[in-house]
C-alpha cells in the first residue's frame, strides 16, 4: 500500500472569523488532493468532470482533532478502494508537515459512477479502475 | 419535537462544473441554517462567533440522495440534541421546497464547547443550552 | 428608475480570519442579487446558467468603505444599463439594513452575452432586454 | 523589476455550473498569490492575518480575457507598489502556463494599512515596505 501524498498550504480564504480553517473547506482540501491523484494517474480533469459519465460524492465525513490557521503546511494522504463495480471511497489522513505521527483531521468519501445524462449507475471505466489500484 | 426550517434557493456559486452543487457546499448550507437558528433564538452571531467561547465542529457528515442545480428552492430542517455537558450535535434533513416526502441529503455535525484562548473544553452557556432545548 | 432590491445576512462562511467578509465573497453576495433580480423577472436559473447561451462576467470592480461582520444584514441595490446589442452592466450599491445614506460597498460587473460552445459573442436574448429594461 | 510568479491548477471547486471558474474566485487565486509572495519574503502569514495591524482590501478590479477550465496550468505574476506611507496596491497577470504572450487575466488589489482594534490608518510596517521593494 503506497497513499498519495499532496501538500497544501492553508489560504487566508480558507479560514473564518473564529480564525481556523472553515470546517467544509477541509473537505474541499481533501477533493483537491483526490483531484492531484487523478490527474498523477495520468486523467485529464476538464474531461474527466464534465463528461457524460461522472462520480458524484455520495457520502462524505470527517473528524478533525486540531484546529489549522493560515500559513500552515499539510500533507494529505490518500488511499482508495474499490466498494462495488460502479463505486469506490477514499479515505484521507490529514497532517501537519513535518508531524506525521498524529493525524489533525481524517475524512472519507464515496463516489457512484454514473452516466451524467440519465442518472444512472454503471460500471467504472478501466481508467478509474487502474486509479484505484495505483492509490489503494 | 419542532425542527427549525431554513429556506434556500442554490446561488451559482454553489455550483461546479458538473452542474451540480459542490458536495462541501452543502453542508455550508446546514450551518447557515444553524447560523439562523441561533438568530432566530436571540443570539448575536458576531459575538458569538468571535468571542472568547468557541464551539468548534468535532465531527462532520453528510449522505447525498439527489443532485442540487442552480435556482433549486431546498428547505433545511434541523434539530439539535446535547451530547454531554460540554458537547451537541446537530441534525440536518434538506428538501426540495414542497417535497417534504424524500429526503435530497441527511447531514449531521458535532460541536464541543471551548475556551477558545487556550483550547480547552468548558461546559456549554445558558444560551446554548436554551437554543438546543429550543430545536431538540 | 428603480432598483432591485436584495437582503442578506453575513454568514460565518463569508468571513476570514480578520474577523470579515473576504473580499472575493462580496462580488459573490452581489452575484446573488443579480441571480435573484433574473429570478424575480421570470428567467429560470437552472436553464440560464448552463445553456448553450451564456453571458460571462468580463469585468469587475469593488470599493470597500466599511468593514462587514458576521450576522450583519445587508440590502444590496442593484440597477443594470445596456452597454451593446451584446454586453450589459450592472451596478450594485450595498448598504448596513437600515442605514440607506451611505453605502459600504460599490460594485460593477461587466457581462458579455456568448454563444457557449464556439464562444463567439451574440445578440441578448428578449428575455434579457426585457430584465435590464425592468432594472435600469 | 522582477515579478513574483505563483503557479496554481484550476480546482473542480474554483468552477461552477457553467464549465468555467466562477469569476470572484479568479480574485481568491490572486490573494493566494499575495500570500505566496509574503512568504516568500519571509512573513509569518498567520500572525499577518490576525495581529493587531491589518492590510484590509480597499478596492479591486479585474478583467476577463479568456475562460479557464478545471485542470487548467495558472501562471500568477505579481508586482506591488507604493501609493502612500499607509497604502500599496498590487497588480496581477494571469497566464496559462506556457503562453506568456497573452494575459487571459489582469486584475488590481488596493490595501490600506489600519490598527485592526480602532481601525484607523498607520504606516506600514517596515517588513511591508521591504515586500513592496521585493515585488516592484
Amino acid at each position: 500500500m503506497k497513499n498519495f501524498i499532496y501538500d497544501r498550504t492553508i489560504h487566508f480564504r480558507d479560514t473564518d472569523a473564529a480564525g481556523v480553517v472553515y470546517f467544509a473547506n477541509v473537505l474541499a482540501i481533501c477533493h483537491e488532493a483526490y483531484e492531484t491523484s487523478l490527474v498523477a494517474s495520468g486523467i485529464d480533469l476538464k474531461s474527466f468532470f464534465t463528461g457524460n459519465v461522472a462520480v458524484p460524492i455520495t457520502s462524505a465525513k470527517i473528524d478533525f482533532f486540531k484546529p489549522m490557521f493560515c500559513g500552515d503546511h499539510l500533507k494529505v494522504l490518500l488511499d482508495s478502494n474499490l466498494i462495488s463495480a460502479d463505486s469506490f471511497e477514499i479515505k484521507y489522513q490529514i497532517f501537519f508537515d513535518g508531524e506525521s505521527q498524529r493525524a489533525i483531521a481524517i475524512a472519507e468519501t464515496k463516489h457512484t459512477c454514473i452516466d451524467s445524462i440519465i442518472r444512472k449507475r454503471i460500471s467504472l471505466s478501466p481508467q478509474l479502475l487502474q486509479w484505484i489500484k495505483f492509490n489503494q
